[in-house]
């Protein structure tokens, strides 16, 4: 048996006033079977670091400055009792304040997402796990963008994506992708065409195999409509586009249930019987999941060259800045998409050894 | 004090072909506070009965008919060791079949809902709870009709009626309520208007206080898009309809949150904070509902002059009459259903007397 590889992970803290730095400095105390890389403003997070020393005596800041491959002079290290984990300075482009949204770092925000995202793809690192941005502040600096998912795709020139969320433990687990995402209700049902739900299903299919290792994956997909349209009685999308998509997959012996009435579908004892669910839209899938995933589900990007999960929160900003003591931020979702990228890139380390 | 007075329920069994009479069956052996009266064709039930009979030898089937106020001639008793447990017989227009539906028969399961409607408007029984009716072959037999929600608005002579799910135990207790129920998706955003929407959180917040005995209920609504519609980016249903709507009844001192985004609204956190949520639409909020549940969910109609529980499932033709021994029937939903109709009469009573 060959050495086991330790996967090498990059973690993007994002919008710096809101909780990622947070998120970032409560990992210190863990042990992750993981090399792992955190990309942040280092002067900010010190002070929070510091802030966490006077509160927990455990974290000494080393101000001597490390080299990392390709990073020499925007690197430094923190020591912790964690000696695989590692901080990379990207200095911010204009002071932070925790709380306080500032569009003259959006920039900023992108950028760190451009050093991780070609990290991966040159093979510096095995995965990316991104703290929240906020699309509110990017979009005030005259940034197009909707999203990590989105802006992940374009870079790595991949021409459509899958998200799929995580949740639960065990026998509870819950993995459910959706075939829509950031639409307003109303362009909904236009957007679940032939040609895009059928690409949804092969990504999700060939990546519940490739990254997740399920030999004949089983997917539960849900209808559009209530009741799954009850045979046209309440909407025909059923009938004309998701079941003939469904009927032709199957050809190809893919395991697929469907079109499911939603509510019928998420009944615990039909969701024991499948891999993965596939919802039609946002609300239709994500309730459960965040009910069912106790502040601990990851976001995972399916389709993409490279590795990427996510929390599946956001900024939180009224929350940023403040001691571990006194910090009611949840790192469940944080420590849930680490675990789980780590468990993607030993899946892929393993198949290439 | 004054003497408890026992809820009087009546029970309709619903599609004869379908579980209802074998719901019923199974209730047999259930002791439950309450004076219940169960409608359905006696020969077809005596026959499953003779069935349970068999696995269990603890039933025997009385052919003595009995006299029920009002309805002598069509009336049955069969002795059970509930002795508050009373058969009413109303006989099928077409023989029954077990699985096979008949539209013959459809006339012939509206009376029946008839009968508990009337008996409920005028005093014979304190509240009605059904078991499952098939919407296919009552439309197959000529008769429009879309569920009984909207055949017991239509009955009562109520302009608008809601429909809210109940579900799980304790704390982990959900009461969710749509504000548009059986609708294709593509209709949904068009029917959200000032008017209806105003409408729902009266009739919703009135029963919360009337019904269920809570003073000053938190309701959480959520919005129509992902997000909360996002300040717009997601659609603006949310700025035009939901929020005015909600401002204007807070003037009103009613406890409302919202719009909020369906995913944050259904974490646990957030629910151990409210009463009620306001799903927009039916696969926003009913997943979650079944997830939680287990099978032990009831569908109460709100804003009705009478009080009105039901099983939250379908016919489920495939496993109607097995025997008690191989059933793979779960009447989680139906005895819940009962519970819950008692807990309102019995509060209902209370403010009477």
């Amino acid at each position: 048996m060959s050495a086991v590889k330790l996967p090498r992970l990059v973690i993007t803290a994002g919008e710096p006033a809101g909780i990622g730095l947070d998120l970032c400095a409560q990992l210190i105390n863990h042990h992750l079977p993981a090399d792992i890389t955190i990309l942040c403003d280092i002067n900010v997070f010190a002070e929070r670091l510091i802030m966490l020393d006077a509160t927990q005596s455990t974290i000494k800041i080393n101000q001597k400055l490390r080299k990392i491959e390709g990073h020499t002079k925007a690197s430094a290290l923190i020591s912790t009792k964690n000696k695989h984990l590692h901080f990379m300075h990207l200095p911010a482009f204009s002071p932070v304040i925790a709380g306080q949204l500032n569009a003259q770092n959006s920039r900023y925000v992108l950028n760190m997402l451009d050093v991780a995202i070609n990290g991966c793809l040159n093979g510096d690192f095995d995965a990316m796990v991104t703290a929240p941005v906020h699309k509110g502040v990017i979009n005030d600096a005259g940034i197009a963008f909707t999203g990590h998912t989105e802006y992940l795709a374009e870079r790595t020139k991949t021409p459509q994506v899958v998200m799929m969320l995580v949740g639960g433990e065990g026998e509870s687990m819950l993995r459910v992708a959706l075939a829509t995402i950031h639409l307003a209700l109303k362009d909904v049902p236009a957007a679940i065409t032939k040609t895009h739900l059928e690409q949804t299903i092969r990504i999700l299919h060939a990546d519940l195999i490739a990254k997740f290792g399920i030999k004949n994956p089983h997917i539960l997909v849900a209808g559009l409509n209530p009741h799954a349209g009850e045979n046209g009685y309440l909407g025909r999308e059923e009938i004309d586009i998701i079941n003939p998509v469904l009927a032709k997959l199957r050809l190809e012996n893919m395991y697929l249930s469907g079109a499911l009435p939603a509510d019928t579908l998420f009944a615990k004892h039909h969701l024991a019987t499948a891999d993965a669910v596939l919802a039609m839209y946002h609300d239709q899938g994500l309730p459960v999941l965040k009910h069912a995933s106790f502040g601990g589900g990851v976001n995972v990007t399916l389709g993409l060259p490279i590795i990427r999960t996510s929390v599946d929160h956001g900024t939180a900003l009224d929350l940023a800045g403040a001691s571990i003591k006194s910090s009611k931020i949840n790192h469940g979702s944080m420590l849930a998409a680490i675990k789980l990228a780590i468990d993607i890139a030993n899946h892929s380390l393993n198949k290439v050894r």
